[in-house]
């Protein structure tokens, strides 16, 4: 045990009633809805990275926090590793997630990287041994290190391509030997900074095989976890290939993994795509690929990944009720991609950016159950294009479309989309 | 003649040393690049709706412009015909391009609406023969009447699909008649408000359906033109389906279209997206989609689509950069879907606007067809991926890959981009 | 009465159990918070544009709402008025507010503009009376006619100023006359379309000197009520001059007015101005000159104003704790300057679109006063600016503090910002 | 002389038809413009923090640049000193700027700071004489240490409050003692996280005090420079007080420094802020503030700060246009605050990225002193205003104008505002 959390306790649901800032008012793991505990509904995941890696840095400044672990010695792997595990015990979290980069120091070559990959992988097989926490997804880190300045699989450098494919092996095979529930693909340089020195087929080509590698190994070395990929526009790319959850579909479709890969859905990539978190999940659910969701919300207003903690319940409600609609998480889960802002300093901090959340969550939850339960919403959805039940016309073609129009006299009067009412219906949960 | 453009001349090219406003700068029709013609690179179109159809309103306010033909009647819209045809003659304008709606007053039933249309498309054939003037393309409007209000193809009640099928198929009918090298299909509509009353997967089919009914048709009626889809994210839909190029590429991927339909590209949409133009347009050319572009600007800062003549000739040669590289046009061409500012209330505004924007694309072109020539920035660019050329790693698989990056001693050292020194080589030819 | 509502009863409140769309379950009138009625702390106020003149029109399609008032007779203007008075009966809405053009037809001239005005205003003093409703504020439109195409007070024509000058002496007569409490002046045309033909300082100077003859007009007629401002970035105009809340407060200074006018905040424009609503609101707070407020809210992702009916408690708590923290509303209120989505046709969609509005915000409210009254926020707030209390620091100069640092060797250690535990807190009142 | 710029030879003018990558095609420091050298209208600096400081991070990766003077060391602050002058040369820039964080290395305490601080004042002051470059304006780094995660001016904690002042004291004693022609102040962290710990009156206060302060030293010290405050909107921030132009014009009035205070504009601001560069500089000369200029570029489509070298001449030329039609600069001058793209890792691109830009200000200003001495634009600018040349109303009350309009049946009709005719007008002398 180290002393990071010294005098937190472990964090217990008291409801809502509960003054107790180091309480859950909300979350209640054994709390059946629609039939499912809710633990087993959110699948809570804490992110490594954000949580123990993130020095609180910005384009403007350094370091903010002064954690004990800092450092690029294995000792300090280890003792954050330590850390992160004591967190989660305290915050009752289901699962994890990591990079290879958040876990161990960088090396001096492909070989070292590995060999301390595996040697924390060893210390991470014990505390989840220990404590029963699980793997939500490993991934590795293709954009940090300068190698991959210029992209990952999409690297004008074949050695880059060669160096990341390496490492994604080493991390599906950490990933698969911990009992990871997905590996996942986010490609924060698989993107460009300047048309002028890009050649898009040429790059294009390059992801697909890559992804298509990563598939075949997948079902080589038998991991039935999903594999998902994030969508991102930009951030650090000016544009990254992944765009949104539409986009990457094409390409899915342009190399025929579209049953192979799903979607992990971030909210704030989704904001700065354009979209709503619900379309994005919406969107995924209607093609097949909802995989898996990173639950952190991005300032509006700010033009960048700022990675919060969620706190608006209306708008994590209906992010829920996608992921219901659709028949709930299957190998996915809640991941929090979340970060304390720079100025949080306290290990309070940490863990009440966490309980927070996981409230937030629950709640959200809980009014989306009771939508999709009540099935006002979906009733009014299936009035609104009841027509087509046995309408004629998806059948026929232009001429005879034309022709019966005609005969028809058909001459449509436009009907209330009701969008106020069922606003109204929506709140009416919350 | 109508004396709607009274003393206006002939716009004639006197070279860019000329200080007539009524004279190109520039656009000189017979001038040789890259051994075509530039009028027969540039392929301008004049659109029919912002020049005589708009009528100057905005969210805030009503109709600015005061022309003679505004009105609802037959004879309106033969006026609007003349003084149109006059105004691509004083342009020396090769194409125009039009909707349903920008020529023949809305009629009360399906019937009446196309043979209103049939009636001026009598005029325009007319008309065509008579001054060589030729049409670009043309398009059904299915967004401005209050019958779409909840979309055209995708709309709930199936009698919308049923009017919009019918109005394509006039439309279709019209352009082939008229000769038209493209038809055009634009979802103002196809798109959501709320996501709360739309089934996504429905709409998906129902736009899928009448997509692959369009291509159908133009077959059968052996209309050899291109059919052209024009992405927009929003506006004025919360959401439209078409949101960016690859977007729509996922979509002809799904139903089997992508090598039938091709994209007609607008700067406008393409911000609003969060793409440059020439992202869009290179990514079309990448996929092999790229069919005809609407050169028209938006306000960087303007959140909605301000459609503005083009005036920025960095910016525009660029863009032509992408589609001479990708070979040219072939049935596409240069449209101004752009519209006066409402407070440019004169005949003059309305010639001058065009004039200037026509100059701003010759210099662009100009500047695109000698970067081409000299070979520099693609000698830059395919130096970058030289590596590629004898690389052994798209061959391999993971295992195999991670292999030899041990066995090599893989460690890939990062090359300068060289951004800032393909910008001055771009400038270089501005 | 006419039929316009028919069926649609009185909205009463029946509680948060209530299943009835058509009754309060959060706001009840009569409710006391932190010592006032509920409704004295809201003053809610139906605007007349949205809901009675607005069409249903975008810029991509016409008219969709289908109302017997619509015309531009007087007849249909008391029409309008008949069933106005009706909503705001069937809401319980004790203010209302208007423009000139929303409820009187535009006629030929100055002078018959003015007396269909007086007219109307007879026609509302009856109603008023009878009904009890009051009137928040008035305003003249000076953005919708072709003769503001390019500003009222900021014209480059003095004849468009003088008109402007003119009619809204005439508004400010008959909102003085019908006891309205505040006088608005929204500047939708102040601004330029582009700074080519703009002349800045005399704009503005014509700006300054408009808002001081209305501020002396106020004084000279013994108005009462309140001048206020209503700040927006753009839209219509390209920029305009009222971009928000601390660029008209430099104006006001400029001008000496800072004393003289508040502020009127609506969140879509805090939005679009890049700030969050409650942003605004806390800085006309700090700046002594926050008025009243515009509740309607906008799309975050629709770069145009979208004007509608608030929906999200969270965002709307935070805003009225800006309000109570100021002290409340004085001569200000609660307006919903919002409109139906252009599919809502149905007359139930128009009043079921402000039930919700003013549950949302009767719920936001009392989240805000317990937070108020309970005080943690403030407390936590004031013990981070607690070493304020004896620093000596705003007393020296930059000699004496350099001297002083040197001397005690200050060197301050950060302390935790605390966001998360205050979001928290924040939520445990929702 | 270092090794690092090798092989590279001072930049000379060559002439537009030069192909030579290491020689000004435009900027020809002797060439006169509207009677003086175009050095002297241009006044280029240079940025030490971009082109020497930053490491090449973004927040997804750390250092991609591979320079012989990172480290912490006063020796690394020589060789670094070392190069940036050879750059200077290299380049002919006549000035520079820099932060005293970008100089020397961080100490343990203020005064460890300032003795650094003052050691490599001495060492420029030696580089300066031997070279003759200038210092246009020194500044204090108040933003990256993370004692100034809260704000510097600004922040909760007294006790930063003094260490800022002290701070800017000793930069202010550099900058005079060096011969700096301006004292910048950008307040990146003076602004705001989240509201619900702010307290905006206080921070106010604190802000108007400090800048009170650095006025009065300025005068106490006899410094002829001007004081600079440099808008931005957000980033680091989420708010920043000093949003804008207008925004930094009411702080000054409130505290009555608009006297004493002008800004130092970066388009990147602007943009950020929702401006074009030319309205920020249009609204500071209409203010009576302008000051200087950060000619770096921003990404339209990129939410954060890109600080990227100009590149497009025709957004340069209306930059330049406000500059000179506001009689040029005094203090001022044209600072390069734009950092090389990560990727672009070579010293080449370091000296090419300098001498593209300073290529693309010269074709600016020469086509800005072109439009201004021909005159047309001017003009048609005081041409659209002419009515109010003898117009009486400014000078009357609404009682009055109200009278008058209707005894002279005032009923003014639009008139087209040209924005089109003035665009072409503007490119014919691009």
């Amino acid at each position: 045990m180290t002393d990071f959390f010294k005098g937190i306790p472990e964090i217990k649901y008291e409801g809502p009633d509960s003054s107790n800032e180091f309480a859950f008012k909300h979350y209640n793991p054994d709390e059946m809805l629609m039939g499912k505990r809710m633990a087993d509904h959110l699948r809570f995941s804490i992110a490594y990275w954000h949580s123990f890696a993130w020095e609180g840095g910005d384009p403007f400044g350094g370091r903010t926090f002064d954690r004990p672990w800092f450092g690029s010695s294995m000792d300090a792997a280890k003792l954050k590793a330590d850390v992160a595990f004591e967190m989660f015990r305290i915050l009752g979290a289901p699962f994890y997630a990591f990079h290879d980069l958040d876990v161990r120091p960088e090396g001096d070559s492909f070989a070292e990287n590995q060999s301390r990959l595996d040697e924390i992988a060893d210390v991470f097989a014990g505390k989840m041994e220990e404590t029963g926490t699980k793997l939500l997804w490993g991934t590795a880190n293709l954009f940090t290190h300068r190698r991959f300045m210029s992209g990952a699989a999409t690297n004008p450098d074949p050695e880059v391509f060669a160096w990341s494919a390496a490492t994604i092996k080493g991390c599906m095979d950490v990933t698969h030997k911990l009992g990871g529930q997905n590996y996942v693909l986010w490609g924060g340089r698989e993107g460009y900074e300047t048309l002028l020195n890009t050649d898009l087929a040429q790059e294009r080509k390059q992801a697909g095989r890559m992804l298509q590698m990563v598939v075949d190994y997948k079902h080589k070395i038998g991991f039935d976890g999903a594999i998902l990929v994030e969508p991102k526009p930009q951030e650090p790319s000016k544009h990254q290939y992944d765009y949104d959850v539409a986009t990457v579909y094409g390409f899915l479709k342009e190399f025929g993994l579209e049953g192979e890969v799903q979607m992990n859905i971030e909210q704030g990539h989704a904001i700065l795509a354009g979209h709503s978190f619900e379309h994005e999940l919406a969107m995924a659910a209607s093609l097949g690929i909802l995989g898996s969701i990173d639950m952190n919300k991005n300032d509006y207003q700010s033009g960048w990944d700022t990675d919060q903690f969620p706190t608006n319940v209306p708008e994590v409600a209906l992010a829920y009720y996608e992921v219901l609609k659709a028949g709930g998480f299957n190998t996915g889960g809640t991941n929090f991609d979340a970060k304390l802002r720079r100025q949080s300093l306290d290990p309070e901090d940490l863990i009440l950016g966490h309980v927070g959340a996981m409230d937030v969550c629950a709640r959200g939850l809980k009014a989306a159950a009771a939508m999709l339960e009540d099935g006002k919403l979906e009733e009014a959805r299936a009035a609104r294009y009841a027509g087509w039940n046995d309408a004629p016309w998806l059948d026929m073609d232009l001429e005879a479309i034309e022709a019966k129009v005609r005969a028809d006299g058909v001459n449509p009067e436009p009907r209330s989309g009701r969008q106020e009412r069922l606003e109204n219906l929506v709140n009416s949960y919350l």
